[in-house]
């Protein structure tokens, strides 16, 4: 493996405090910590999240991700002089994530106003070894003279979201003079989150602790001699009452075990563990282009960091545990487009994310008999219950001051078939029969209960009315083409697997039989939706450059937007990208040729698909072309777009992109699927995956297909159908395409 | 009257950014508004607080003023950098409260980080006028090259009391493309606030409007050519749902009328009624030391901006409106520091201020049959409803986990027999019958039945046993000299004004007979309580050079400080200044000299006491000495001593000092005295005041008493009963003293 790349931020700047904060964030999956800066700064948001711990600050608010009470702050002073880069001046600096071990090292010189110059390392870690473990250091060496330093730092729990109040403060402790803790619950009284910190220091410095105003604070001041360095390891263990053995003592007893190592010891430990994910999933390409590593390790850092691998009761939020985007809500964006990467490299957590649907089952089947249907109907938007949480009305309007209804949770269904298809896709790559016969089959049956409830009866053929598609710019629409074809797939895929009882055995076949599937016309197009085709097109160039801002809905209302061919993602282009098998190379160009153009790319899962399905098409310019801008979503140069968090479904899509589009291996009706199509820029990719136990390592250039496998592997490379026993080397023949078959 | 001085803020300073936001805020009554810069800074607490506008968070804390949402933060860049005067340097900087009109001006050079400078000045005023009304002007004159200049500001309800929740957003509104509005209510659901604002603009400026976790930002951007200013007016209008007529659209309505009027009309007008203010209460003082006069009316202007004139359900925060310190609760401080001063400038407040207490009176008869007593115990700590406030347990010990009690609330009932003080002091002051008739006789009758039903009997005389008096570094004791004579005086005082049926009549005759009054032994001492005497004493020096931070309790426990002669302040001398009447000079000098050596001065409401009974003793030097301490409380060079808002009570003993001590004018049994003893620093104090319908100035210098008035006055100047018909010479003769009756 080539040495991983890192996140460098290129200098200090004020104006993207934030980006910074969420590019760089720290993540074990169980915590997530921005990277905010020791000191702290106005205009930077800090945030610590634990996955799953949610709360509803009041009845008008939704439940969100609880930002927790911030460890990580110190006020630093030196000689008097209040540290913050935006006084005096930065003679250097460099910030640095390692994707390889997780540690942010951040190293600067700072010239005072004082006109002294002090260097200042930092160095903070989430482990990947311990979950609740946080650690942090700071070394400050005055250049010049000697120096006076204080700091302070300890538990605060002045945190809020945006001002909305989710802890109570139950106690704030100092044991031994020395381990600061505090035990907080949540509003409601339904949780708790306890902390504990220490601060390891020079002997010569003097300590104090205080406790005021929600705050625990420990002052350390001490003298050091020019050039001498100050150092404070602070180590900090973060547990809710979720955490099996929960409790105040063990959270003391956890940290004193942790300090007893040291941070160089137990970095050591996280980064193992991390160096056995990189080996399990790592994908490498040698390119023209530097940067295309790089998105792909900043991308499998983050699907790392966001992934709560620790527990079936958690998913993944839309923003990972970066921000409070979405409010740490769980969509669609996890089943599509983060879990085949997991399927692919550790499938156990593909099948807990499952689970986490599984669990959260009472609540979708609760939300379809409360809108008329049976069966199960997931919420658009989940958190810790399964209950819908996308809220009943949007924020206010405030030039009118009305609240439009929301319409996903109302009408954006396609979800539950996303969830039966992830099912799919989860046993054809594990055969897993214990989950399918315990979760999956139920899973099924109860999806496809609820698409057979939902379809209405015109004419003698069944249809889906008044859904939302991916694209949310077309709402309440009939027979959207993505809906019908995934309801479609979902009632099959119970068919074939359920044990159905006779009766529903005939409405799901009568519902296979009659449900209208969109055909393609003479020119291979398929209609988006009942009336698509019939609304007036817009030129869209002034919207296409600013992508991503939704500027569209600045001159537009949604209802104006609604009855135009305006996209935000391309729903017949996702559909091709789902089911591949069902269309042929001709209707996945066809479509994308005019679906594109319509297509503002306003949703950050829609650049990437358009990327897989240009690949297919053998489209390679096209494709690499959409591949690199799928890249730049949070990385590119807007710098605000990830304020509030990463986009955690682009992440999974920079892998989607790679390894489907590019190194074209996909799975289709059961079957491993290899048609490279090596962007002109890349010499080679090359991957490790999974697939029904076998673990491969794929390597393709544009002329060899190489693959090494622990078991015998059956693959159909470019059309052909190949068993792979250990080891085999085929050159590129560029002659597969996808099939185009039928239903 | 001479030109009133005003307060100057040396430099900037990030050390002392909560010292200034304190002794600059702005204040009228009804609402405060801490002088936080325009721009924010992370180590300065912003604050606007609506005076009775409290709220508990939640069940485990305590009712506290609600931090409002802030209207007054600008975000401001210029030319893209960030206008902070962290970064960048500072070319010259001056702030000014002016306290003839209540404006706070900021005028600044800024040199950018971009090399070019750029002049900001910065204006605002709470409106005495219209007390909803927050007015606040900034222009910006690129001085090197023409500018672009950006300002996002609006209403900001992310604001909490340290993170501690009080508001959910109703709804947020932009009015006709330029009004915005948010309507915010209590989470209890009790209480709204609406605020409404409005930027004038130059016309050339660009506006865009937006609303998003809990704050409505207006941005407005604008090109500024070399020289030319830009220039933002903000207008704003808070009003809350216990305003008469309150209701969104009158909110909207009021504004807009402000809003025709302009910055500098809305100036002039609130300034006319600062103009009233400073005529019917300034003290003038000639003196060596020009920060004398400059204490007087800093004191002053606070003394107006933290009283709620308004209403008679509000009465004065321990920190006026300046801040969260004691949670914006109501203690004796108001009875007994700052309603004199009201008393003898504009004796309605004082009425007012009487009259918040006897609203409250079925709180306080509450609170005294909950503790097994009769009439009225007045909670040690109030806020809106007159229940006890004060939390039952103090803050956590770190160390030990443990919580104690808080006994104040227990115990210090000195506060009960205060507040009848202060009842008669009204009455004396205005002859006021309708007040006494419908509340005044209520007062102390309720409060006389608490005292006769707290005392016990003890081998036949009456005791008051476990108390707290004033000092608070003394608790749980028996017969607290300060408690047990102010109790008989108030009992004395229900016996005087009211009417009582026979059996009371009896038991309060019973309680005046028999009560324990300590009495003088022969060194004219009065034991403060029955063991005072008998505990040891340590040296208390390097305590007392630490004064008001409380570090004797770094070295002792509060039980070991308890057990020795220990003092916060001094119980007896506030004791002989509340009773003057009672006393010889010999006795005020005899205990002012036994119990100030054992005195820390922990408290602010200590050092302007010793200063008066120092003065009545002709103790001159060491009277200005404690005055001029006194002074420095909030003045002084402490960083942080005010952080959290100032001492009101040490503004109103800024002024008590001046008139009782120096000027010598003093109440007793109805009779207005004056004993003029001016440090020889002075070589005049002159005032206003009011008595019993007489509007009086007097000036006095060392030599000669000069009074006019506008109705005849009976005063006893150096112990001469004198008659002033309207003007009045006479020369001081320095023969009067304090006659020490009997009770």
């Amino acid at each position: 493996m080539s040495t991983l790349t890192s996140l460098k931020e290129p200098q200090f700047s004020p104006h993207t405090l934030n980006k910074f904060a969420t590019l760089m964030a720290a993540g074990n999956g169980y915590l997530g910590l921005r990277a905010c800066h020791e000191e702290a700064y106005t205009d930077q948001t800090r945030g610590m999240y634990l996955a799953g711990f949610y709360h509803r600050a009041t009845p008008s608010e939704t439940t969100e991700l609880v930002n927790l009470p911030d460890v990580l702050q110190m006020r630093i002073e030196l000689d008097g002089e209040i540290f913050t880069l935006l006084s005096g001046s930065i003679v250097d600096y460099r910030r640095e994530l390692n994707y390889a071990n997780g540690e942010l090292v951040r190293r600067l010189t700072w010239l005072a106003p004082n006109g002294k110059r002090y260097q200042i390392n930092c160095q903070r870690f989430l482990s990947a070894a311990q979950h609740s473990l946080l650690c942090s250091r700071i070394a400050i060496t005055p250049l010049d003279d000697s120096a006076s330093v204080t700091i302070s730092t300890g538990i605060d729990a002045t945190q809020t979201n945006s001002g909305r109040q989710h802890l109570d403060e139950i106690s704030v402790r100092v044991f031994e003079q020395r381990y600061l803790q505090g035990c907080y619950r949540t509003l409601d009284g339904e949780n708790e989150v306890t902390i504990a910190s220490f601060c390891a220091v020079s002997p010569e410095t003097s300590n104090s602790f205080f406790a005021k105003n929600r705050r625990l604070t420990q002052h350390c001041s001490a003298s050091i001699a020019k050039g001498k360095t100050f150092q404070l390891e602070k180590t900090s263990w973060i547990s809710c009452s979720r955490d099996e053995g929960y409790g105040a003592e063990s959270v003391l007893e956890n940290l004193i075990n942790c300090v007893k190592s040291g941070y160089d010891n137990l970095l050591a430990e996280s980064a193992s563990v991390w160096r056995n994910y990189w080996q399990r999933s790592r994908v490498e390409v040698i390119s023209e282009h530097s940067q295309d590593q790089h998105a792909l390790d900043f991308a499998l850092y983050h699907l790392f960091a966001m992934t709560p691998a620790h527990s079936e009761r958690c998913s993944i939020a839309a923003k990972g545990l970066t921000g409070e985007g979405y409010k740490g809500h769980i969509f669609w964006d996890t089943e599509v487009f983060l879990l085949p990467f997991h399927l692919m490299t550790q499938p156990e957590i593909a099948r807990q994310l499952l689970s986490y649907r599984w669990h959260n089952l009472a609540g979708a089947q609760a939300k379809a008999q409360k809108n008329g249907y049976q069966g199960a109907l997931f919420p658009w938007e989940s958190a810790w219950s399964g209950e819908e949480e996308t809220p009943e009305f949007a924020a206010i309007n405030i030039r009118t001051g009305l609240r439009q209804k929301v319409a996903s949770a109302l009408a954006e269904h396609h979800l539950v078939a996303d969830i039966a298809w992830a099912v799919d896709a989860y046993y054809q790559a594990t055969l897993d029969e214990t989950f399918m016969r315990e979760r999956g089959v139920t899973l099924l049956l109860e999806t496809a209960r609820f698409w057979i409830s939902r379809a209405v009866e015109v004419n003698g053929r069944l249809e889906l009315h008044d859904v939302i598609g991916p694209d949310e710019y077309t709402e309440h629409v009939n027979n959207n083409a993505y809906t019908n074809y995934l309801a479609y797939h979902n009632v099959k895929l119970a068919l074939k697997y359920g044990c159905f009882d006779a009766e529903l055995k005939n409405l799901a076949e009568d519902f296979l039989t009659r449900l209208w599937l969109p055909a393609s016309d003479d020119n291979q197009l398929i209609e988006q939706d009942d009336t698509f085709f019939s609304k007036p097109t817009i030129d869209l160039a002034k919207y296409k450059t600013q992508q991503g801002t939704q500027a569209i809905l600045l001159d537009y209302s949604r209802a104006e937007v609604n009855e135009m061919q305006i996209l935000k993602q391309a729903d017949v282009v996702m559909l091709t990208y789902m089911l591949p098998w069902l269309f042929t190379q001709q209707q996945l160009a066809a479509n994308l040729d005019y679906y594109e153009p319509r297509t503002i790319h306003d949703s950050s899962l829609s650049k990437a698909i358009h990327g897989v399905i240009a690949a297919r098409s053998g489209r390679l310019a096209q494709a690499y072309q959409f591949w690199q801008q799928a890249c730049l979503i949070d990385l590119g140069d807007d710098p605000h777009s990830c304020d509030d968090g990463i986009h955690a479904a682009a992440t999974g899509a920079i892998w989607l992109g790679a390894v489907q589009g590019f190194a074209g291996l996909t799975v289709e009706r059961g079957e491993l699927h290899l048609n490279p199509h090596l962007p002109q820029a890349w010499r080679s990719i090359s991957f490790p995956f999974v697939w029904q136990g076998a673990q491969v390592q794929l390597r393709l250039t544009s002329q060899q297909i190489s693959i090494i496998t622990t078991k015998p592997l059956r693959i159909v490379i470019e059309g052909v159908e190949t068993e792979v026993l250990h080891e085999f080397v085929t050159p590129v023949t560029g002659s597969g395409t996808t099939k185009g078959e039928c239903l």
